[in-house]
């Protein structure tokens, strides 16, 4: 069986891996395609990000779909053929924040393809893997496989914008219009936004915005005052999802976000210098967001039902023989939003 | 009649004022007592803090009780010789922020003693004040003015407990002990906080703590790693105030709030930074608090049942005619927590 | 000027009343179209509902909508032919309710076409009406006027639906499928409910149901298990809107709702009797909505600018010469869902 | 080993079983004090409640505490001796309700000395018995038996008050001044109350209702317009806790919440004939409270710490052997109003 695996800064391998027999409770699921995340691009670019680091070969992706291959002893409700979106995401144990319904804090989490945890849970970027039956969420026959394998970056998007409460009537600001922050414009259209405004730094990523529904796109490089009308009256913004990371965004957004409105920071950067008397005396909220839980079935079904449309962010599908094209592809913003290998 | 006025740094007068008379709808109240505040403080040292300057000479004080000396037309439901606190807060008109409730938030928001808006609002240290009748908030006969004049900051702290919801059965970290940190303490006692644990960087700040309720005092300067065992599973804290306004404190907290926990902003301080992937990825909330609005008469009515004794924190109570002198002690956190000036 | 006035039940007149003449602050709108709601057909029918009666002679009609055809003395921000929705709803005075931003609470409320209070707030089934200019909401030149007179009640709907919290991803369930129901289904589907069940007990208002956004259209009357699949597992439907206002229906929904869900009694009606143990055992929360506040300018906006389409709803547009006609065809819900007064 | 078993109304015998032995995981309690409950005592005199019945002899009581006496293989963090309340809710298995932190809505709930399932899990009035370790919570050396055995009630009190979100400041009113009424008095003052109204129908009862924290008491038997007062602008009260579980009791409240308070519904009484008019038009909420989940450590702190002080509502410890006896006495409000029986 074929695995995609990081080895060090650019060590990209595609290598040969037994093929994984599901034990009881398990099934095979014949992985189809495979979504290149941005931290996929830490791992082959950096070998990490902030104190995540390889310390060992990792088979890469935790964004996949596939079909299901064999069904190990006890498993019922799921056929052999059947089609389904893989969660990477499996709390283990029964700790406080398991018992709070709190599941992506566990202790001890086992997250494919990520090296937060050592031994590192291997990835999905392979022709086959086993999982609990309850990872493989089932989706409809006639959904595309690489439809279906952006149900787990969706169920991010879809946590964060759960984490403002309701958006209906709102005006939402989306920074950063790659992938992620494409994704939560299209959770936010989704829960009702009154208006979309979307920036980034980058043409190409605001077009795309523009395509699952941001009302209005603004490129800040070309204009530093690009925000400047949403300042007036404290601040024209009910909530703000910061998914560029870059620190000196979300620093901007006190000035535009209303009283006791909300910037939610989606996207992982490094520090972030901010002043603290907007935050106190406009009551501003800023929360983090951080994978998902029950979100991920939600989202799988969002995309089997067509509710929600994420072809405009679909680049390329690229076999995975020619995996390390297919990771510079996704490197360049200019030219990629969201690039999935084939298995 | 005497008030105490700013002009400049260290240029505090005390200087003669006419007599206000109370307009209808007004009553004239003799002021009794004043509290000095952190931000007397800067205008004091300072001239004022961050954007804000004295523009113009300024009575300062915000904090005061008296008892009512006449009435303006039309006022009913208050009586001459009537002790009150007097709330500095007066929202104008009737914007966007007034009509949600978020009165505090008004655009054209008058609070006595304040320089942020031009002219500036005129304060309370001074021996009468006339005020619209529904600012002067009863209190019974026997509550001290020194008391009663606490309503004010106790408030604010209430205004800060109330954002981070039920306290109950919580851990609460309040950093920086005092005067707003130790009545932050009072609230959350009030409110029901399963463990309190108060930090500052100076003992006597620290067995103030500990007299309104801390369970816990740790003096932070003395050891660096006092809060260490609260960084256990991800952290230990549910809910920490910021009372200190120190960028360094605020960022210190990240370690020690648990998972979906809340930092409450109260202290005004400068710049903060902070590392994003804390935030995100234990999906922190950082929120500010501001002034307060109906927590104003509710903390009249905690002070005069008694329901929340602040006397602990009550340090002295010197003549207006030796202002300067009071000025001095309040900046002296070894000596004292709370000073009042009266009249 | 024609004004519609209800003197008795079934006594409804076509009568001459002098033009208003807008005072400071106000504009005339030359009304154009006003919808006929429930409330109006009550007032037709019967005099009223519940303790609330008519008293003398009232203007019906609050749904309405037309053009700006006088400013009154210091107006701005309006011109003369603008289109406007109507805002029926002023809360006078300043009271607690008012100040906590819960304004459709205000102990007084002026509501057009209300007999609550005495004396009635006269409506807006007449040529002309003066209102002060913040109740004149504009929407775009295109907006037919039928539609914009339906922000009164898309704003019921979606205030009622705000008082779930977020709908994203729920299963919801709207009992009554007339009017305010398919309203509420409009607004759900729009607040991103993940599958959306209507009730009613007439084939007709299923339909309509079902071109507004419902997935699933299920006619009790004719099958009394109709929901019956809905109860496993405790209940399978996360929020239910109860809009039909029978008491049967209300305590029917005890058994479908599931643990920690709500029931948003949103249709006024009689008495209810309700076991208290699936109340207690699994803390339902059945929660009343009442009319709105800042809605009303979020549904014109949703109304003018598409996002929200009523024009399954309309069912014809009748000159208010013919009164009489128009309410007898808005009783019949075989043949009607909204019908609308022109001017 | 002694056990107290009800086999049919009034049927309730003293039998002899055998000592459990402690699996690997669990612990032996020698048991010293439960707590004899309103459940009980349905099970006593009319063999269950609703459609909850005694379908085989089962052992009573879920309100114990006692002694550690002997460890299971593997537990660790517990000693001999040590003295411990015992949780009575045990969910089992991996469901959606569980995932999602909503643990008391468990489908598979094994709760002590209830017949809701069958076959029934046994209770805890009985010498000893076996109970996974996480079930037995240490409370400190000095506390009384029958004080921790009251941290089974205090939970459901603990949980009931955060039914309401926080109620610093809030004015309360209890209806039913029974142990669990009085729980709720004690964890509402705790919780911040400002001002807490206690009704019954039976003076003793409202007596205790004072002495644990009722600012003012009315017996609504004498005075069936006790609580008229609260009716003014609207309704007074912030949040009711419904204890009687008489469902005139609970429509009774409609008229004295304040518009978009709350009603708690802890009480399990039978149907409650509602007005739907005051719901709809006041946005009142009526939520329903089950039982508890982390709030039993909570209340083992509490108790534990004294910081609540349940010693008024203790009325009698008396020996199992005289069980009959005390259930008799605990069926009399007059005389009593939480009774223990010793082991």
């Amino acid at each position: 069986m074929q695995a995609v695996v990081i080895h060090a800064p650019h060590d990209l391998r595609l290598e040969d891996r037994p093929l994984p027999v599901p034990g009881p409770g398990e099934v095979l699921v014949r992985v189809r395609a495979g979504g290149i995340c941005g931290s996929d691009l830490h791992y082959y670019h950096n070998a990490g990000f902030g104190t995540v680091r390889i310390r060992e070969p990792m088979v890469l992706g935790h964004e996949a779909a596939g079909e299901i291959a064999a069904l190990g002893e006890g498993v019922t409700g799921l056929a052999l053929g059947q089609r389904v979106a893989i969660n990477p995401s499996r709390p283990v144990g029964d700790d406080e924040y398991i018992r709070e319904g709190m599941r992506q804090h566990a202790m001890d989490m086992r997250f494919n393809g990520s090296a937060m945890r050592i031994p590192h849970e291997q990835g999905f970027f392979r022709e086959a893997v086993a999982v609990p039956a309850a990872q493989a969420v089932p989706v409809p026959d006639g959904t595309p496989f690489e439809v279906a394998a952006c149900a787990e970056p969706l169920a991010v998007a879809l946590h964060a914008v759960r984490q403002a409460g309701s958006l209906t009537g709102k005006r939402v600001l989306v920074t950063g219009a790659g992938a992620i922050g494409c994704l939560v414009i299209l959770a936010a259209r989704h829960a009702g936004a009154a208006e979309i405004i979307a920036t980034d730094i980058a043409d190409p990523a605001l077009v795309t915005a523009a395509k699952v529904g941001a009302d209005v796109t603004l490129n800040t490089a070309a204009d530093a005052g690009a925000l400047d009308r949403f300042k007036a009256d404290k601040g024209r913004v009910h909530v703000a999802f910061e998914c560029s990371g870059a620190g000196a965004v979300l620093a901007s957004l006190l000035d535009v976000v209303r009283p006791r409105g909300t910037i939610v920071a989606v996207g992982l950067g490094r520090d972030v210098t901010l002043p603290i008397a907007p935050i106190v005396t406009k009551e501003l909220v800023i929360r983090g967001t951080f994978r998902f839980d029950a979100e991920f079935a939600w989202a799988a079904d969002l995309l089997g039902s067509g509710r929600i449309d994420v072809t405009p962010l679909l680049s390329a599908q690229i076999p995975a023989a020619r995996a390390v094209e297919a990771f510079e592809l996704a490197t360049d913003r200019a030219r990629a939003v969201k690039v999935h290998l084939t298995f």
